[in-house]
């Protein structure tokens, strides 16, 4: 039984293809820098968006026909979606995936019927791993979509809420922990506030810090080490989402000693809505060490919520590739889909398409990215720029050789700077077209 | 001689008053919650946009009149104007102001020109002072004006512009001690980036940071207790400002070791240019320990530029004070206008209506705050809100007495929550609405 | 049986009240220039959000508690829920309300039997009307939620779309006209396109037109004589929609002949998701003659997203309330909540406190905006500002004696303009917070 | 004497060129479906931007050295600017620029004066368009800058900046006319509000519509034969501008018997603070038959105003010469680079970097654009999804042979529709890859 009987493995065919159901970019095995383009992209598909998105918006029912659902949310329907999303994923050609709880099994009547329903589909998943040699990339636990989470998980003013949601992400984090997931993801869906009069924002973040350690160390008891992440995203579907962008993430793990037991997952579109370009988190992830995974798409910059669209920018992909390349690269976290086809693609094959052109656009963002690298023009730029601050005053400051009283005397003296040099945005602009 | 010859004082005429030139709402001696208006609100007027506005704009010359003004950028003229700023401070009635170092007197040929004019304009300021008993709320020093700081100064990639930039903030500083200031803020001006392709980022904040850390040792050595001011802005004029909003200078100064030793101003128009309500940024600084000051302000919401418009806004003014209350008020800091009039509101009458306007605004907003607090209908649905976390298994969790695991057995145990309240969030702004 | 056993009619008991379930500013009978509230506001209440919203968003599923529903989607459903509705619209003591077919009845499988299951409905709707004196400000048709309308409606590629909604508007306008619709709406929910690449602008806005010339070709036929309206809205769900503001729908309207047939019913969300004031949009319309209703609610400024809440800041409901008087008055338009309660507040108390909260809004700034007519010191400054053009040469030029070169002439004789007037927006800011 | 000595010719040296002040894309000569380059794209380089921005904004002044500048507001500088500007826009190579009459000319004390300034400057104009064969792309009036303008000039409540306003189109338009112009642009750089409640905006349109009938009847009345464009963007320097976008002005032109005597004027950075693509406002005016001219720049799309960058995203130039040449082409108008180089870029070599920047990203777009078509697989999807349209039920709508009745016939025989086909934006978005 196939779900895609149309579709074969989707083979690299080189940049001159025209076969919309081939890669022109993504070649897994040809070496960049010295590693092969799988392990540098690590590539993830994720179950919510590509296995249980309907195409429903706020005006409409879904519109996603998907056969191979028998309409019913029993555990067996889910188990074999899950073979489906593993068909669709092989056909594809990436080595991860990722998902929520929730995604992968349905919610049972009580905390207990749901683990249970949770580890009978993660029975076909480990199945499935094993077949295909897909891994996990991480897991994380949908604490946002129950009407019990409507004020938030962690910090949600009914203690319930939280000692459940602690039960959720017990069991959760076990079972990625079974499947060898390599990371463990925590997006707050709805911790943060509709509305700052009822709402004791302290008391709230103490909670979510307090989740956070137990988090921390149940992981610690069960011997999982996957890497912890936190997701930043501003808003939507609350007013106010504590984890706003890359800087209040940061804020909170310092404030609350957990900086060195989470790192970031970073969003494009997140960050767009924080108002940022994905390109600043990267760098402001990255200059605190705590650069961790990616999930990849884009935003429309004209709307104000997450469409959650599939990257084609090769801008922005060449800025994610030199971004992860000058920091390390990704690993254990990867370029993870976190993507959904419009509510017109409606067919499966669209599937095929959205996916084939977020990993070409990646793909195609690495090798400009690696060959502004080689160039060496751009760093050299750089370099050139702050060359004041390598000998001299500059290096003295660095240093911590000087004082107000000193630097003032030096100025008193000169009387003023000796002078500044051109910023060439515009030229480095137009350096970056050489590349693309 | 007068340069508003046709205004008095600004009296309190109470709310019926018509009169335009006075104040319907502020009456500085009127207690509330046991402490006069004139001490809780602690109004300043800012000099760079009241005396130094000129109401030009990208697309058009200045259009102000401002008959003392002789034309020239003279020290005579920097000097007269600031008996102007005191006339017009003295008649309005507010106890405090604040400034730029070039703000006050013109910039020199040299560093050390530019401390002399400062200091022969710091002369009058002290007489003026002396004279009327209106003080300095804080002091600070432009850094972003001047071509020398083009692309910024502590974090400039110049490594002389930093240390002009330390020369100045020497100077500044210690003018602020002599004239008793109570504070001193840094606000970023160009502290950020235009283009991330020609910056390092990393360096960048490392080089701030100890510019911050010289300014707070130097002000020990000099003996100046007043307090340092961050101000977040998130952009204009650079594309990225790093201190962009409260979380992300808390952020920096914990990572900087700075926590200790720097509060938050806040604006309301850098908090909407960021993303954020007022009250969430007063909010988020107030829950830190962090809430400095008020830039007192507002932005139009529907364009996307400092417009530092004077607040009128009644729900602003209230979410401000009662964020303010709860938090123990402001001081040293105090309720600064950082506003500036239309470029088409030209004549020296209108710098009376406009701070007139915000000051009754505030007063209005810190009747209706100290209202709401009197009558403890908010806080008591807040308390009511959180109950589930004041005893039982709230509060063991709270006590750190659980952990994934034990929480996981009651909640398989109990099967699921037992149920949530209404978040109410309509009834919470129909009630708000019983105090406007 | 009764489906809000806790609540009575809601009554008028004053600003002091402090009852949550009563008008503090709503007395239907009370005069105000000369008209009473009741026909000033012609409140109404919307049937989709307020019958059929279940608190569902993008990221989980209802939580309304809606303890008259059977769960069902079957038309005896629907007939209770029509009694519901009009329970509740009878206790609030709202004079009309508004839907949309799919809102009171089930869609059927074919449109027969879609006609059939409204015509059921139907007749609890007149029984209901007839029984509570309660009327129908308008109808419409939802051409926007079944699949089948993926691509648009009248705008869809596909015209069988077009047909079908063609087959759906004919039903619903003649429904609407037997219950003594006194409107009726289009709001072209998926008239707009996703993506450029894939569309025919102009063919789809031709085929626009054409469908509404159909709809008033057919309302000639019918004898229905209730007025046409058409609802900008920027964005959402689509990326763009044709009918983006109130200008986009003018100007569409002048282009296709169909000016003299509809007027605009404006809502305060979409004006802000356009990137407009609410005030902007009434006087966009009244100044064309197009001012036809409006749809009372608001967003939130700092989301980009419709979020439909209610309206309860009292500057809005005074602009609206100002312009709304100035144009004469909304008649046979009214003030229409299409508003929703968020998601967590998911008791029925929840949609009276909400609604109670709008009406008195609404009714406090009719006050504002009567008191600052009579008054007059508003209307007087703007007399005021433009007597340059009543009489001398400004009279001239309005009576067309003036040509580029006369005027040429007036000023190069007289050197340059004798001077401008301050704007004075202070000082209106102020006068305006004197009638809040 | 050179003010460039550093720069040549640019040349084209094609894509493997590295050298910076060479074309690697726009080859004047190269023929494009039977057309020059050259033709294709009129460059224009503006007066404004490149010989009179200086880098002020609001938060510094200048920074650009030009050396050429002797300091005083002269005539004989203005001449001698106007030689260094041709100097540029020959070595780059451009066909024509564009000017506003205060650019060129500095304002005297009277108009009068004012005209002969111009008149002056105007004759070293033509002696350079003489010499290079540079042509004036089209002129215009600056209304916005000087204080008698800070109410708008068309629409000012003040009747005399209106006739001053005449009398200054009438010398502008009459040397534009001398200088053989191509056409005549009016941008309302004032014309809109800061406030609505100090606005008659009914009595200020009729205003603008007068006064650019009084523009069209010169323009007969002289034999000015030139296009007449009108800009659209919504805000800045007012808080709205009447001309806020493609579909305001073209409501505007309609309403006013206008349409047939001005095209628009569409600039980038415009459509995206209207929150519209560029691409969106192309379309629209296209099908409206007004695409006139292009002002060819970018925004930031995370800043709130006018940022006027360069242009050098292919995915945008792409997007812009597809409807250019759809529509076919822009002549008499051109691709006006209404554009700066940053405040940090301040030398005179900046300037070429950042025209040359953009010139190939265009020519570069333009050879996309012209790929695409040539393949016509975009234009063949389109007509695809029209098809249903083209004959059987569509052709006999598009024909005018249906009614709401005969459509409900058809369809409540039918049932429901038969079904529709999927958006494949996915897939699309990855065929605009192939070409870029
Ligand atoms: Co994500
Ligand atoms: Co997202
Ligand atoms: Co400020
Ligand atoms: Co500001
Ligand atoms: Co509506
Ligand atoms: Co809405
Ligand atoms: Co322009
Ligand atoms: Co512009």
């Amino acid at each position: 039984m196939t779900a895609f009987p149309e579709v074969n493995s989707i083979l690299f065919e080189g940049p001159e293809s025209r076969n919309p159901l081939a890669f022109r970019y993504y070649d897994a095995d040809e070496m960049v820098e010295g590693k092969s383009m799988r392990d540098h992209l690590r590539f993830s598909v994720v179950y919510w968006h590509t296995f249980r998105g309907t195409g429903a918006d706020p005006f409409g029912p879904g519109t996603a026909l998907r056969p191979w659902e028998d309409g019913t949310d029993s555990v067996e329907n889910a188990q074999n979606r899950a073979r489906v999303a593993f068909e669709f994923i092989e056909k594809l050609g990436a080595p991860f995936y990722a998902f929520h709880d929730r995604d992968v099994a349905p919610e049972g009547a009580t905390l207990a019927e749901s683990n249970k329903n949770l580890d009978a589909v993660a029975k076909v998943l480990k199945e499935e791993q094993d077949r295909t040699g897909i891994q996990l990339l991480w897991g994380t636990a949908n604490m946002f979509s129950n009407p019990r989470f409507m004020h938030g998980a962690a910090t949600s003013p009914n203690s319930e809420a939280f000692a459940y949601a602690a039960g959720q992400v017990k069991h959760a984090m076990e079972v990625t922990h079974e499947l060898g997931g390599q990371g463990y993801t925590f997006w707050g869906g709805r911790e943060g506030y509709q509305n700052l009069w009822n709402t004791d924002m302290k008391r709230e973040l103490d909670h979510l810090a307090k989740f956070l350690h137990m988090a921390v160390d149940h992981a610690k008891k069960i011997g999982f080490q996957g890497q912890f992440y936190i997701e930043p995203k501003p808003k939507e579907p609350t007013k106010h989402q504590y984890d706003s962008d890359a800087a209040a993430c940061l804020n909170f793990l310092r404030q609350y000693d957990l900086i060195d037991h989470l790192k970031l997952n970073l969003e494009t579109n997140h960050a767009t809505l924080a108002g940022h370009t994905m390109q600043h988190e990267l760098e402001t992830a990255g200059a605190a060490g705590a650069l961790g995974s990616v999930d990849a798409n884009t935003g429309d910059m004209l709307l104000g919520w997450d469409t959650d669209q599939f990257p084609t920018d090769i801008y922005l992909t060449s800025q994610c590739m030199y971004s992860i390349l000058k920091y390390g690269g990704l690993n254990p976290g990867g370029v993870n889909f976190d993507a959904k086809v419009r509510r017109e693609s409606f067919e499966p094959i669209d599937l095929f398409y959205a996916h084939i052109g977020g990993m070409d656009a990646f793909a195609r963002g690495l090798k400009i990215a690696a060959a502004m690298r080689a160039d060496g023009k751009l760093e050299g730029l750089l370099s050139e720029r702050y060359a004041s601050w390598d000998d001299g005053l500059g290096a003295e400051i660095e240093a911590g050789k000087h004082t107000l009283e000193s630097l003032s005397e030096v100025m008193l003296k000169q009387g003023d700077i000796a002078g500044n040099v051109s910023g060439r945005q515009e030229m480095l602009e137009n350096l970056i077209n050489t590349y693309i």
